[in-house]
């Protein structure tokens, strides 16, 4: 049994003292910033993750579900958000492509977020005097609502982007996580893009800068915990605590009795997921919209919405 | 935290030697048949279940998702559903209820199942002549696709008894189990109709004989496993086999900490439980129709399919 | 063939010198508001309308689609639903019906009305104290969408009715005009329910105060017509206009030729359907929730929406 | 007004004696298939139509909708497709486009025939050995059903074709007829695509093999008449009756009055169309399984469906 994340933070929680790895933490009210930066092909791939940077905001107060603390986290991913975004061109067009499985609820955060961002690309395309300014031209794609099609995910994005050529996409997806509490108080957002083999879903490759020739942002909310990794944290802590490390390989072992994969992996995840991906969709959605817009924000709003 | 099961066969394995209970197994060749009866109101108060029947039909194989043993469950299902429905008269009408959320995957069961039976009523009351013969009169309802409506499930469902006058209502359910090698291999039928509190939905109150006036019988299926039941589990086994007992309180603590139930109850389900869930609708589906058409199956697939 | 329309005011304007009905009429500024009470039975005969009161608002400018006017029209709207709600008590219970099928265009208004509306109910029930005041107990249910099920919409809504005994029962239906410039600018409300036979679905009964027993209000929104109409209506026309009344059988003939109904009666209605029942759903929900929750609609509408 | 109609069939039913036009009818039992060819650019310009071949079913009985009927079109379509499948390699790529939008019901024949196709790239991709025998890799996409999404429908299929290298692109589109005894009882097969413009769709460009560089197959069944359509119509067969051709003029105005598109165009179809448009998409999908998998289609059937 492995430990899976998809979370930066915990594979550095993992690997504290590696070198090629550099961390910045900054404490707001109730949410915490890091800023890690993998810079070494060997820290890479010691942390199993791609060289690059990733932003994780976490806010443990979100479990209980704020209206005040959801718009603060809406406002501090606006502004990481514009980091990235405030470098386009005004009339830039953006990709947004929501990942995942919209009928499987772990996994449809991708497409709740998708059909919540403000679509203009065809406003700036056909009525260009509709606006006495330039505007951003964003589009937005969900490839997992078009069922089992036989085309793969990254084949329909690879397509689009070189059919309208966006200056930037931008991937939301579900993750995994180490640790239940990291479920609906955690969002991350990396500049390396949807690595292979990353995620809840079935992406055989990744969504890179590499793979599409233009710059993607990933944004991810970990919504599920594989229970393998629930099963070897809580036998490492039994015997950190108790002391039987020479146990630790039976009681793996005993483990895989309890949590039984015959039909594939388990996942831990809340049973109502349904509100918690509903929550964290919103937060993102207003993000991006917020991000892209600027100051159009209110005018787009009216447009649109 | 609690060991939680809805199957009968589980609570009676924690309680092997409990009177007023009978338990009778038989093993055919890859599918073995427990009934179950609880017969005082001290065994059904302390295995938390209703005096009734349950009949639990076990495939481990199952698994591996084998054509042939889809079929050969079927059979199986649909001999045991007939123990019920042959008693009714040839033209009796039988109700199918599919309780649960048809856009949260591991609750879509029983709207997944109400869909696929055959529905007859609407020909056998305005279309008389149609059959030269009497016909089973099926309806179905899934009150549960009505999304957030302000009226109970339980109250839909008295409200249509009350309205069309079933001979039978059979009640389809997603149900949580204690071992996850549950999943997707069993299924179980009781004649005590939806216990109140029971599967992993939020029925508030039961759906049973007392409530509505005419027999239940329910069809469940374990789709999750709650994960404070793996966690207790994972501990006793770990105490039984290093003999800690004494630190058992404490491992429990320590459990805690890695399965955070701050948002509220986790559960253990497959990742790919979209497939589980589709072969076992079809699986309860396919006896149902076989089970209430009986020798008219035919005649009607090629009417209604 | 026969002119088929579920206004009042239509039909009223094919009978107008009619004895047994009163006729009211109010301009505002871009909506006509007319009051007809049907009286006598002759006059409920002739015009094939149940006795009562029926009030039509119509906006032939609506049509351009201006956002003022949906605004002007939602006011308007929920002031004429004052009337019948505010005589209710503050605690009372209101059960909105969407009648039609959400996966066929033209009949959608309905469910999608319903999705919209505040539903109170679970709250008023539940958590009693949330409140510090009395709450209408708002609640909805769309029948239509459960499919094929072998109960009638009727049988559903009686024992839904039976189950919960609201205090006034709202049901929302689409509507067949005789005239396409209705589509889309005038909207029908009608104490007496929906009559048997009329709309665009399949209501093979009345969902009236008679059936029920409780008060029914109708709330419906022409979005077809039927081709059989203005294939008379434009015969009739040209009749008149060259003096050709002689020919009018046979030319009522030669209109057959042009709209086969070989399957079943053929509507008329606009292309782009969707935008249009968007829309009317949209008045529709914001009225009702005005109108139901009044001082306290801001208040329900945080907590809800 | 313009008459309006999709079908080769239907101009050249108006333009019966053009030059630059061939035409072959046969009638089998009770189905007619014409064949017309539109070879020069004046007949196309004429006839509105791309120079190309145009292949017709047409089956008045269908309306009826006896199940016979319904396997006597479905072998005929699948013979008529074979014509063009059958000179691909045994391992072509075909991607079936299924345009149209799935929520507005005359415009979801597409959608429904693309998810009924045996979809079977991902298994040739990643499971060659699953067959001793090469397989044509089938994949298909539903544009349309991604929404609002600022990506054009022709920009998605254009990337994905670039993406994947089909060999054959098949389209499937809802169409306007001229008479509403086509919907349901015709089907047109052309090798010329989709036209710019055709369709009940908004597609602004046309798939056509110029824009995708592979061949495009274009199938369609008229699901709706435009009603000014069937205005002209009328006023003309009366013109012709009466001898008041003078009059035409005056009552296609007066016949403007009775249809009234303020709203945007306005649509004729029948009332049950959604029956329709399922027994049609089935037969589409059906004849396409048949005619990609030839003596294949028993077990790629038992595999995939």
């Amino acid at each position: 049994m492995a430990i899976y994340t998809d979370l930066a933070l915990e594979s550095r929680e993992l690997n504290p003292d590696l070198e090629g790895v550099t961390e910045e933490n900054i404490s707001l009210d109730r949410i915490s910033i890091s800023r890690i930066a993998i810079t070494t092909r060997e820290a890479a791939q010691k942390l199993e993750k791609c060289i690059g940077n990733y932003i994780t905001l976490d806010a443990p107060d979100l479990s209980a579900r704020p209206l005040d603390l959801f718009e603060e986290m809406t406002n501090t991913l606006t502004s990481e958000l514009s980091n990235f975004t405030d470098k386009l061109n005004d009339d830039a067009t953006i990709l947004v492509v929501g990942l995942g499985n919209r009928y499987i609820t772990p996994d449809s955060l991708g497409p709740k977020v998708a059909e919540q961002v403000y679509v203009t690309r065809q406003i700036t395309a056909y009525l260009p005097d509709a606006m006495d300014h330039p505007l951003r031209a964003v589009c937005a794609l969900t490839p997992g609502v078009m069922g089992v099609t036989g085309v793969e995910t990254l084949e329909i994005v690879k397509g689009v982007v070189k059919s309208i050529r966006p200056d930037l996409v931008i991937a939301v997806d579900a993750l995994a996580s180490r640790r239940t509490d990291r479920i609906c108080t955690t969002l991350q957002i990396t500049d390396t893009g949807i690595s292979p083999g990353s995620g809840i879903g079935n992406t055989r490759a990744g969504i890179t800068r590499d793979v599409l020739g233009v710059p993607v942002i990933a944004i991810g909310v970990p919504l599920v915990v594989f229970a393998s990794t629930i099963a070897k944290d809580t036998i490492s802590m039994i015997a950190d605590e108790t002391g039987l490390h020479r146990d630790e390989e039976k009681l793996l072992k005993l483990a895989d009795k309890v949590i039984n994969e015959n039909i594939g992996p388990m996942i831990v995840t809340p049973k109502d997921i349904d509100s918690v991906v509903s929550d964290m969709a919103k937060i993102i959605a207003d993000s991006m919209n917020r991000a892209f817009f600027r100051n159009h924000y209110d005018e787009v709003r009216s447009l649109i919405a």
